[in-house]
């Protein structure tokens, strides 16, 4: 059932089922097929990619308080579709986040990896 | 304190604190600008596009047991990067969720939204 | 020296330096370090996933007026951006895609690739 | 009727039916829809930014020769799939990166345009 206070999302199921609620009272389902929630995923993580394009990496470490709330949201809308697009496929991010650094640390051990200026590769790579 | 079972992860707190472990035990944190940061996100969000990029709505929805898997790492990586650049923006990420998510209950109300076919928009879209 | 018509662009060498002469009055070369032009191909990339991203194949097939003017648009963008790219690694465009279909031609050779659904590669793959 | 020279590539019409008569040798057609195009588009781009996401802009303009070999390959797999798209779209690519220029010259002026950091915007954004 869900949290009685309309605004209050204090974890990743809470969160998935409101999503759930969203896109069902607006009879949207059908459009959310595995292959569209990629697209989208890919499309708000690009609007995250834009504010940060003509930037130094020292002027973004320095947002302003406009480009700080601008990125906030488009973080907000990868995580949104990153959930229902787990939700379908019946995947707890959770614990596939988990799995992916068990592995991440065998690939990348701290005496292999440490300091390292890494080419094609990074910590979390397949 | 991070929890005493190595693979455990069980609310989204816990995975900021071992990502940040993750790449301080390696000294990687000059490499995570966000700049950086949202570069790696939206290269893993294409590395989610490309199991989907020649399958059919359908077959999207029927994937094997390999493509499911590989799926989910993907899933994981996004999810990785994503904590790691809000951890580094002070962002929360289910507050900033669900602000958008309400932003967006307020400008697609049910009663307009409901069955739209939507061209260039989408329920999380700013 | 460029063409007297200021509207014709009739190959890529002249586009090449159209692109460059917009920056340079502009005094915008500064921004065009190779790291931010992949980043802004990569914003104009997801910027044509968009409009097809609640299509089904077959919609994406019969795209109306408007929908495939902005299409064209976003096309234009990212063939600008990745000019400019190449300008600056001196990249002749039309060399690295005739090499690149040479190595696919070899790579997916007839026999071996007719009518194959392909799960994770495709004709251009690396 | 196509150049006797296999290799040769000299003008974007070429590339256009190279490309045309590679997929249609492999009866690839059907998978290049637009949607999927669009989509096989994306995954290059963001493969294109995999090599510089860790690099200083500094290092951005002093590739390897293996780091430069390897970006021309990716950029190559980028035209090959925006000439596909433009292909099955009617696009002239020439023509339409013409406008956009045109476009994008009376969008930015010289006079404001000059040396400004630019924000959300560049300039060839629409």
């Amino acid at each position: 059932m869900l949290p009685m206070s309309p605004h209050e999302i204090d974890n990743l199921d809470t969160l998935r089922l409101r999503i759930r609620e969203f896109a069902r009272v607006r009879a949207w389902e059908r459009y959310h097929t595995p292959k569209n929630l990629v697209m989208a995923l890919s499309v708000e993580a690009a609007e995250l990619l834009e504010p940060f394009q003509w930037l130094t990496a020292e002027q973004s470490q320095h947002l302003s308080a406009e480009q700080h709330a601008a990125v906030r949201h488009e973080i907000a809308d990868v995580l949104i579709y990153l959930t229902r697009l787990a939700d379908l496929l019946n995947i707890d991010l959770l614990d596939a986040a988990a799995d992916k650094l068990a592995l991440n640390a065998r690939k990348y051990p701290v005496e292999k990896a440490h300091g390292n200026a890494l080419k094609y590769s990074d910590f979390s790579d397949d």
